[in-house]
């Protein structure tokens, strides 16, 4: 393996565990073992050690998932409300195949990690902004084509959906089942974004 | 310290660290330690070890909030929606002093243990059905009368707060403020549980 291999091959690995683990639970010698490489290497491209590393997983996590948004919430050929019910559904879809494990790297790392480490933090603060920013662009062309009333700011209706879903990940571990993820479909299309009522 | 005592006080330090270290990262030394008790103790009271531990803190923590849920959300003097929202701004509140850490055990233990302990996850899931039933309750009050339209189920609508609520705790975490938490309160009570509009 190149350098660049070597380095990339690490990183997928991690995300691969952290996923899986979580953060306290991966040591660097899971990673080097999964790797297939020395742990000198590890050192070599991660002088900063666990936490330097953990962020650029969380880079790699935060890529990914900006292509997966771009996919299927930015094309505007579709009507921004039937984008954002896809691009749900698509997760669920994701998450069932998983067997409802591992939920979502940037809230699993929220909840362990936020606190312990500031790096890892402002990572994570930085991809929900991206993240939101996006769902809030959705939102907004939602309410200019008066598919929504605009009660509240799309960025207070963005970050309210984001965090939904992130709880409902949660409640899909703790009960194993799409039971929240399928609700939190119900309650955001048929209440909090449904459409403005006639004569309403 | 008499055994009752002892385990006590171990389960007690189990609920702080668990909460600021989470699961992975705390020992079975570090609590034994910050209880000041022997090693062999917390073998004696938790033969099945962290894992049993960890259990064990998860119903100490569920007992307290059943008990806060009995004082604010429970108590039907006041109109069920209000009752809600005092509810939740006595956490605003209580994270606020915290300095937006923690979180709740609930939400952290599902993100980093569910996946890995089946005694755990079963736990957790038990401690959120009880608080989903509760929250339950006071929805469907609401909805008999009048103040909410009944558009989904009130079972639907718990589950959707308490998920919301969990989520806006991670993000909380991320973010160090307390903005989640109040957009929660506002797209919460001004969209999602927003008074039926007379005449519409």
């Amino acid at each position: 393996m190149s350098g660049g291999e070597t380095r990339d091959k690490l990183v997928q690995e991690g995300l691969r565990l952290l996923l899986r683990e979580g953060y306290s639970a991966t040591g660097v010698k899971a990673v080097v073992d999964a790797a297939g490489v020395p742990k000198g290497s590890f050192y070599h491209f991660f002088p900063q050690g666990k936490e330097g590393f953990a962020a650029e997983v969380i880079e790699l996590y935060a890529a990914h998932a900006t292509r997966v948004r771009k996919e299927l919430l930015l094309d505007s050929r579709r009507p921004p409300l039937e984008r954002l019910r896809s691009y749900f559904e698509h997760y669920v879809e994701h998450f069932r195949v998983l067997g409802f494990k591992e939920g979502c790297l940037l809230g699993n790392l929220s909840a362990e990690v936020s606190d312990m480490s500031e790096g890892i933090r402002a990572r994570l603060d930085a991809a929900f902004s991206a993240w939101e920013s996006d769902v809030a662009r959705v939102v907004a062309e939602a309410m200019e084509r008066g598919d929504l009333e605009p009660r509240v700011s799309p960025a207070h209706i963005a970050r309210h959906l984001i965090n939904g879903w992130e709880g409902a990940l949660l409640r899909m571990k703790s009960e194993k089942t799409q039971a929240a993820l399928e609700e939190f479909l119900i309650v955001t299309f048929e209440v909090l974004l449904a459409p403005r009522k006639a004569g309403a």
